[in-house]
């Protein structure tokens, strides 16, 4: 088989180190000999903003922040950076922060140095998103990448448990389906195996130990690593899933990806013996689907759809409408019939190795 | 242990596809909505350069390449892109010819899409090189970097097979010795090792069927990685030792370097066990050592310093030249005993794996 392939490097600086967040940031505000920085945090982020911006001088400090970066929002920002004369945007936070500071990017052309305080993985993308009335749109463009990101893993241990486990199983899906998303290719796939290597030993240490680094350093180093892969590859068969199963029946999102994961796994996988081979030795075990079993089972992850009100009636509805949208790259083609059982499976919670022999 | 780290990822389009050049360089003339393209390719690269450039129109095309870039040819080349208001450079060919065309970027900031015809790298980094009276000077500059990589293994075909494995075992001492340069980190051993698979399956293919493509496609693939890691770690251990082999006794480069490579492995792995393990895993061995030896058997590598010149008595002076050169980085301190210990096992070709219990 040939290898065929594009693949676009994001050229970015990563600045990864626990408890040096202030540190580095005074570093490359000086790196940007940026004169007016505009710090942009939600007034929930204002504690850790504060300690990550002790060694700058901020010419505004801006919290007007809301989910899904609502256009208002966005030109109200980018009318404050204009009137500030502001040649930085420093951003400190979860994703809508990070969206706020590319929304104004994006018009404006102005450099973001991002501190990620949650796994959401924007921070490593040049995708950006804007709502106007309700509708969300979103694109593509090289100016809302941040040129720099600062990660300190002590900024995330004030995220709970649940919520550190849930986003980073989210991570782990986009790590799993990037192996066989519309744009995989070989780099991808190694970016997302060690982010499930790490995301693989960083989770299970939060669990046992939530106020210690290890493991919220290597959950927020595969966080990263899931979104360069998937942002690379783009939505596989997983996602198109959840999309659907979200938006009709509007189950729980991280309930729902925690709980198909592993069944999309278990049906591409014989397809796909490569990503397989990949998933297994970055789970460290001879099974995909066994790896990432054993990391549910250590995370107590959810196991059946029909837990989060999805029902067994709704199947054959939800297989009309993920069928057409399951990418042409997935390895295994999807038919009503494989797909239907796909979804039984995940609904009663059955053993996803049930499917691999479909 | 903390993770801490600095990654700079480079920004860069890489185009694969074998049999693709032309129409990949086409598209991205196009793209670039370029109108005044510099085709540079030595004399020997004329067939093949003729071939990539079918479908474009060249405003100059230029051959005066030498290794090494002196500054007489880069400014030679610059006042001809100057004179010919050129708006884009396209180099075909190996490193010399990619390093005139950043010699040129260097001063005008042109951008540049690369195809390349051999395993140097060049064209993966933002490193330049240029030699006035016999002194070599280089640096970094993003300005050099190749906005486009263009790679097309039937390009290769015509590389000797003998010329292939040195060049491609040079690749694989370029991602062994990422795995412990000083500027280290674990995305760097997740490109490397992906390179260290793609060439430990491309490598024997390539012999094995030289006028195949598969083998010649992963090779490529795998010797663009190892310039991606190697040159974002920094040279570690191995290219100190050989840089000073070849330096002060003339050994001949590709020897050398497969030579000197399992015995660093040997010698660093049991003090770095997780990149013995990404390396092992790499090979698809349970050991790191046994895997590099594999390869090099079923490649014929050379085995033993003493057939290409070095003897045992010149050990002294050569630990004397390492031991100072010898990164902070390296996971096993080296010692007068120990490096002593390494060169005589790799002067008389002993089994590398004598080292590991020093």
């Amino acid at each position: 088989m040939s290898l065929t392939f594009e693949h676009v490097t994001l050229g970015q600086r990563v600045l990864f180190g626990t408890g040096k967040a202030a540190d580095n940031l005074a570093a490359e505000v000086r790196r940007f000999g940026a004169q007016r920085v505009m710090v942009i945090a939600s007034e929930s982020e204002a504690a850790i903003a504060g300690q990550v911006t002790a060694g700058i001088e901020a010419a505004l400090n801006y919290d007007d922040v809301a989910p899904h970066v609502p256009i208002e929002k966005a030109e109200k920002a980018r009318t404050a950076a204009a009137e500030h004369g502001i040649d930085l945007l420093v951003c400190v936070g979860g994703g809508s922060t990070t969206g706020l500071a590319k929304a104004i990017a994006l018009t404006t052309g102005l450099p973001i140095v991002a501190v990620p305080t949650t796994y959401a993985g924007s921070e490593a993308t040049n995708v950006w998103g804007l709502t106007e009335a309700a509708r969300k749109t979103t694109g593509v463009d090289d100016k809302v990448l941040p040129a720099t990101v600062i990660y300190d893993a002590s900024l995330t241990l004030s995220l709970p448990v649940e919520l550190s486990v849930a986003s980073g199983l989210n991570g782990m899906a986009h790590c799993i389906d990037s192996m066989w998303g519309p744009r995989v290719d070989p780099i991808n796939q190694a970016l997302a195996a060690e982010g499930i290597r790490a995301l693989n030993q960083g989770l299970p240490g939060i669990v046992q130990d939530p106020q210690g680094l290890q493991g919220r350093e290597q959950a927020l180093y595969g966080a990263y690593l899931s979104a360069v892969a998937f942002a690379s590859a783009g939505s596989g068969m997983h996602h198109k899933i959840c999309h659907v199963l979200g938006g009709t029946w509007n189950m729980p999102h991280a309930q729902t990806h925690a709980t198909v994961l592993p069944y999309v796994l278990a049906f591409n996988a014989p397809a796909a013996p490569d990503a397989a081979e990949r998933i297994a030795a970055a789970f460290g075990t001879t099974d995909a689907v066994d790896g990432l079993n054993r990391l549910r089972e250590q995370l107590d992850a959810p196991k059946a759809l029909k837990d989060y009100g999805f029902a067994e009636e709704n199947i054959a509805e939800a297989v009309d409408l993920i069928l057409p949208v399951i990418p042409a790259s997935n390895p295994r083609p999807g038919t009503k019939e494989n797909l239907a059982a796909l979804l039984r499976a995940a609904t009663a919670g059955d053993d996803p190795k049930t499917l691999t022999d479909l």
